[in-house]
């Protein structure tokens, strides 16, 4: 890991510029998926039958993933498996339950209401990546919120296979998923923002995937919500001395392996932590299944920062607002205060972060790229829609009467102002 | 009007392809935009010189609207419109603070602890727009729910002008921004994400602009967050026989006037008040002032759409999505429980929607093109990061071990599993 030096700005202007560019994905495929976006708008499931055939080698008769299909994968799936996905989806409900927001209404003067009334979003589509990305937990926590958000319809898309990971079904339905079609890709993305003859057209799109899914994600946004182009993983830890090295090794690694874009970064008031964390990532790197996804990723964007004291870290990692942020001390629930920027907050040394990819229940689909300075993790306030009502009567409206019209016509807006004087008999 | 006649599904079909057309900004920016923003980010305060010179003819030696300026304003600024601001301050304030948003935390089992904190975003760019597109109404709109969330530093940029609108700084001041300057376009944008010698990063740029700005906004998305990308306004009207056709027109035109884009929708079961109000239209259009703009939009874009009964008429609005809603029926609170989509309701016949556009303390900054179906009216809860944080004691991750691990393990990611495992002396 590359140890840098130098002032919290000046390190954390360096630390973004890297980070953009390992969210820089060069592919440039906008005009490619213009046109499969343009092709699936006019031609429907007949322009998705050939993205199949061409893309994914698989020629669909159907799209829909039956019901037979369904039970067959809890038939199959490992037992451990199918308990905990049923044990994490009970946390991650608990947790987001409580997000669950209520309208308002008050009466501010006579004869005036106000109010706030919240709406599900009516139907929601899922992406579902294929092959070695098919992250049923991912499943999970795309899927819960919306549920719990009291969204109609949850419909899943995934790139047709030839015999689908079981688990990615069973956490599907575990889920409350709707119905799941088996299309990839920006023409996947495509059909559910426009529908075909098969597929309905939905009001917003979620869930991770590839470039080719980012770019449809992007251009068909306004055109249907999105949840937000994730960049690579990102990982912070805040330790000092009274750190165990071999459990921050441990927990740098776990993001490191997702890719060789992870970043992991270390800052530390403890120069002999710093120095036993290096040594435990190495003897860690060695035994690790994807030490060549991890080694790579580690080595070049890994960074660690020595810090001259608390206020410092915390400083300096608010600057960075890291994806996951570890809190590797004694006492680390005091210094939730601290945190200004942030997507999810692992407190104290047993507290790893794959505790919350997996099961605590807070959401692991969380900004990154320093978008944590301004958004947050997936929740069910994305699967919501607040719509406000006000109600005048007609005493309320003409007493406002002069106020509303002064401005009216102080914006050069008279028929704002006449509609406002049409209700008072006395004009 | 037009008339249109079909089923819901057909007719919603229908207006959604004109909302769409209507929404089209056919001028391409891109490439001239991208320019802009990449020229600011090099070379800062000087290329803002320069397209101030360039686009506003105006030959910039400070960028900041100094205090004299604004205490100026308040000396010049109409006493009538000075007390309808603080008047509509007041309001807009009360409605947004039951906006405000606590945490949670709950402990789901021993050794546990989850939850989530409400911070709000640091510092925030709020754009308004010059000349006669200078609403004081939209200055409180933007800035207010962004004081209210806790936001610590609010820059408002604005294109330079000779003698500013007096009521801009006035509403400026009122609401609580920190500090103007004077710069506009494109070019203020760029200066927002990325910051100049003078003007601060930000980490959220709102705020309505023409197509450069708006250009620019997308552009900068990522960098910064934004709000939404508005098209023209749109009212739609629920109204049965007991509303008042003089109040419907006026409502109707009080958005035409906005824009030749802008879009009014009646729907009615009672084939007698479209009549009436077609014809207290072309009355009331006469004598407006914008009638130039009115015109065009309320013929070109108005449209009528006669229902069988009150469940179609609710049916078909959800389907359009509009921006603003009104109700014109008794008892028109009863029907709230009906709508699913709209940015904004105005319930009976004495709400009329400038009620919303300047008073009432409702966020009139609204999801536009059926956009509600996914997204809100601009409030507190934009200028918010919601940060989860999760703590697990040593016991609890033992014992959570098995079901974390086989996950992390079918999954492939096993430096995931091993973050778990080194935690477990058994191990």
């Amino acid at each position: 890991m590359k140890r840098l030096t130098g002032t919290n700005e000046a390190i954390s202007k360096i630390l973004y510029q890297e980070q953009l560019e390992l969210s820089q994905q060069n592919l440039d495929v906008e005009e490619t998926v213009r046109a499969i976006i343009e092709d699936v708008k006019n031609r429907g499931d007949e322009a998705l039958r050939e993205y199949s055939a061409t893309f994914d080698k698989i020629e669909l008769t159907d799209f829909e993933v039956k019901q037979e299909l369904i039970e067959q994968a809890f038939a199959e799936v490992d037992k451990d498996v199918l308990t905990a996905l049923e044990n994490a989806k009970s946390n991650i409900e608990s947790y987001h339950r409580q997000q669950l927001e209520t309208g308002f209404e008050d009466q501010p003067s006579s004869g005036v209401l106000r109010g706030q009334i919240i709406r599900p979003i009516e139907r929601v589509g899922v992406y579902v990546p294929g092959g070695t990305a098919a992250y049923p937990s991912s499943v999970l926590m795309n899927v819960i919120p919306a549920k719990i958000a009291g969204v109609k319809e949850i419909i899943m898309i995934t790139p047709p296979q030839e015999h689908f990971v079981p688990a990615i079904l069973v956490a599907a339905k575990l889920a409350g998923v709707d119905k799941i079609y088996q299309i990839g890709g920006a023409q996947g993305v495509a059909a559910l923002a426009y529908g075909t003859q098969t597929i309905p057209k939905v009001d917003k799109v979620t869930g991770p995937g590839n470039i080719f899914v980012a770019t449809a994600k992007k251009q068909v946004y306004g055109i249907v919500g999105i949840d937000m182009i994730a960049g690579p993983s990102e990982i912070g830890v805040i330790a000092d001395s009274t750190a165990n090295p071999a459990y921050v090794a441990a927990d740098l690694l776990s993001q490191a392996e997702h890719d060789v874009r992870a970043r992991a970064i270390l800052v530390t008031d403890s120069e002999e932590l710093a120095d036993a964390v290096e040594a435990e990532i190495e003897a860690q790197l060695k035994r690790l299944p994807r030490e060549a996804i991890a080694r790579p990723s580690i080595e070049n964007n890994g960074r660690i920062i020595i810090a001259a004291n608390t206020a410092d870290m915390f400083d300096l990692m608010n600057k960075v607002a890291p994806e996951h942020l570890e809190i590797a001390m004694e006492n680390a629930y005091d210094y939730l205060d601290q945190v200004e920027n942030a997507g999810s907050v692992f407190l104290g040394h047993y507290t790893s972060e794959p505790i919350g990819d997996y099961y605590a229940g807070a959401n692991h689909i969380l900004p990154t790229t320093a978008t944590s300075r301004f958004s947050s993790a997936l929740g069910v306030h994305d699967f919501v829609k607040r719509i406000q009502y006000t109600q005048y009567s007609k005493a309320a409206v003409n007493s406002a009467e002069k106020d509303i019209t002064t401005l009216a016509y102080a914006e050069g807006l008279q028929a704002h102002a006449r509609a406002i004087e049409v209700r008072n008999d006395q004009n």
